[in-house]
């Protein structure tokens, strides 16, 4: 019997592990009396603990079934999914984190936005629309000691500047080809995390909405009023913008893609091209990511 | 030489046929002296004609490459993509069926909408973000004849009814199991066409954008205030409106799948669910595909 | 009460219209002494017929539910899913179209092949992998008079050639700055189609499983024996190559993506390319679609 | 100036941050006598180093832009593709790790399986197909102090294995309501990685082709081979196989989502379902993630 787990235990031991439910397709409809709220979540909980027994021993007692974690997203979205998707992530994975065998249990939510559809008669109360650009996403830790974590960002927000951008001075080799642009499109698809201090998860009182919309609004203007001179200078000035803006927190993430936009050669058909036309190109791109943190105070 | 192409004419005949150049993307930014104005567009050029020779004999005499497609789109940009993509797509379409071997041209075009990254000083000038609920649809066909054909639409439009929407009365068989129900979600991601009169494409005064957003006003205006009595009799009530808003159309054509999103079970948990917390699943899905056509003058 | 069904057919009237279930994922075990059997396939069903009621009165009593459709297709599969794809469509499509309403049934199944683990004693008798280039496709068209049809094909098929195809002689004009080249990468990933005599579907010893393989095969062959002078020319030879292989095919359609491969230009780096190292692209493509057809006797 | 970088000196520092291009999509041929060989890779590189100055200050002197990086591996791969991933991997690393600024480069690479079209003449010289379940990863980290490590995997094997698959014996509380089961589908879509011993990279004699080739054999004859009473044991048990068989490897880790397949519940047709009819899904699903390490020698 070649496969028997025990056998291995001479030889091997179990690294880290995680385990959970993924995908968990969450819609909830607040029916009140003159409109409707409509909220969708995709939610993933991820347990970490002890649970070598199931691995090197295959002996399930101590697992909770993925099933169950799906079964406890719903069941908790009857009546506490009433605020910030912060306070949810926070109220299912302290959950979780409550089982004996969990040390450390992770809850992830990204909640797609809709908009109410826009009618002759105002916002529908009972019709949606989904909007691109709005993924927020949050990111719980627990762990069984009561040490929490959020984080908090959004997704999928594809922007560009069509000025003040320009990438010059860089090292030039044997390899560089490419020329010194002083105003050039930059464009991006945002994923974008911060993490909130160590006593706001604990604070009922405080408000990740309000936090989240301050934080995205810093952003946006910073986004489209600033100089940039090379993606990892913009990370670096909108990150700090956002943290002047929100000061509940204390690092901002970045991971941006340079999605080139290349001025097309219009000389062999006798047009010039004063950066007028453009090919939008996916692949490949330049890939930037990097995290601003609040100085500790001296 | 088993692989001569004529001996095969003996045997075989060329059916219908067509090529050009798909994913064309551009984009143009027009440079005002108060704020830019950003345009992105993925363009699609087929032909169809006499390329007999080149499937049949290998003769790629009468071939316009699909490269030199590319290239016209990109060149025409610079000077003539100032007005509806509707105009833009019959300029393209018209030059294409000039060509000797050309009997048809058709152009696809879908513009992706960017919207100004709102700040707090307003829309920015200079920058821009993806909306996500508007990707406007374009289908241009003209032939050598100069007969012209202008369809329009919108893509990925995902819109949620949270009531006024019910299924009752339907077949029942041995394999139905499916219970009535006089109150559902109806969520879809909406495809819509739709064709313009014939005399439209000649008439240089037509505001194609003007037509777009009323047409997509009353879309958005039905879907909202109707009650659906299922997929199919919401498509007849939108398709309706649309074409009582613009008398220009002939006809609308939807592609709506039916995003079944199932209520869940809480019972096991000793909890009730009024309707309040759902499963979003995107397969299977229902797919409902109807034409509504205006009548003739009697 | 502007959205009363009834006040609109005054005006309209409706037009083509489909409905049916997509992506009904089945999975089978078949359950034999010495080995299991599995096959995974993705089926549509789309049903045509007099569902105007159901459109424009809000009448569902003669609409089978997509539910159903999709219940039936799991029955089904219970007893009747043991031959070929082209057969169990037939025996689906022939039941939906034995509905008083409907007047014709599509049915659609995209096949995904699945092997066998390679091990060191052999294939494994219960543990199986998915082979990436055998997506079989199957449409049958099944009307209330019993006219049958049957098409069947393969979709993600992607090859590349290394030699043998060149593009040159092609139109040149304003616009065209493509060079001529007499040995290019031709690389592409095939949707191929195909459609079966009239005769066959109601042929029960007609082998849909050997036919299809001897398509394949003649594809292939095909494939790799030709001098490519476009990919049109490339159609019709292995078209033709798969009808001479295959009797009772009348027809193929093939699809086909030019995905180009730039040579890159190593000069700048002091290095000369005969033809080694490209770029692969998939944005812009050329796409090319066409149909041969044997020709009828004289 | 609220956008000055060096105002937010006083407030904010850089933590991690690295930078790179993704998605460099290369193609080689080598043109032999009687056969061509066909590679096809995906290339990411990462730099991390002293590159504060770009950030804080918009100084690009020490950036080496990723352009440049794109020309470098173009460049590199004439000549010195030539072995393994791993080996390019290492090469490129190497480079990019020996520029002042850089502290350390990392290089991922996915390579594309092709195989020779298979021919009634047999596998053709100059024709390929894309297959399926063969992308191998490597992920190549190399510091400017010369430490090095090379990890290798492969990515999208989709298997399933029909029986030898249990879960039972797992934790129940008020929210479980998955029912044990002795005997059920397990399928999957591994992404498995392994790293290499310390001083594999060094070694110009060691052969990644064949260790790779052990590995995933390894790793195929215990899929087909064990009894899984769990994911999580399955990761054990095959990971135990896969350095038992590959001395050099310290540990693998392996992310396998649980793609669910549902037994229809086919009594309402008067139909049984002894494990023969299932529903595939793909979400919501399972997620385990472990790692397995070789212990260190007492």
């Amino acid at each position: 019997m070649p496969d028997e787990p025990r056998d291995l235990l001479e030889d091997y031991e179990l690294g880290e592990n995680r385990y959970g439910k993924s995908r968990i397709r969450l819609v909830t409809v607040r029916r009140g009396p003159t409109q409707h709220n409509l909220r969708d979540l995709t939610v993933a909980v991820a347990l970490e603990g002890s649970f070598d027994a199931a691995h090197t021993g295959g002996d399930n007692a101590g697992v909770i079934a993925t099933d169950t974690m799906k079964n406890t997203v719903y069941a908790f979205a009857r009546d506490r999914l009433t605020g910030s998707p912060e306070a949810f992530g926070l109220t299912l994975a302290r959950h979780f984190a409550g089982y004996d065998t969990v040390g450390r249990a992770t809850v992830d939510i990204a909640e797609h936005a809709w908009v109410r559809v826009p009618t002759d008669t105002g916002p529908a109360p009972d019709a949606f629309t989904r909007a691109g650009d709005l993924t927020r996403l949050v990111h719980v830790v627990v762990d069984s000691s009561r040490s929490e974590e959020v984080e908090a960002g959004l997704d999928d927000l594809t922007v560009m500047k069509t000025t003040k951008s320009a990438f010059t001075g860089f090292d030039r080799d044997q390899y560089t080809t490419l020329p010194e642009v002083d105003d050039r499109l930059m464009a991006t698809k945002m994923r974008v995390t911060w993490g909130y201090r160590r006593d706001v998860p604990g604070d009922s009182a405080f408000d990740f909405d309000a936090a989240w919309e301050r934080t995205r609004a810093a952003l946006r203007n910073s986004f489209a009023a600033h100089f940039s001179p090379s993606v990892q200078a913009s990370i670096w000035i909108m990150a700090g913008a956002m943290m002047d803006a929100e000061l509940s927190i204390d690092w901002v993430r970045m991971i941006l893609p340079n999605l080139h936009h290349w001025r097309v050669d219009l000389s062999p058909f006798g047009l010039d091209n004063p950066g007028e036309v453009f090919v939008s190109t996916t692949e490949p791109h330049g890939l930037i990511d990097a995290t601003v943190q609040r100085r500790a105070p001296s």
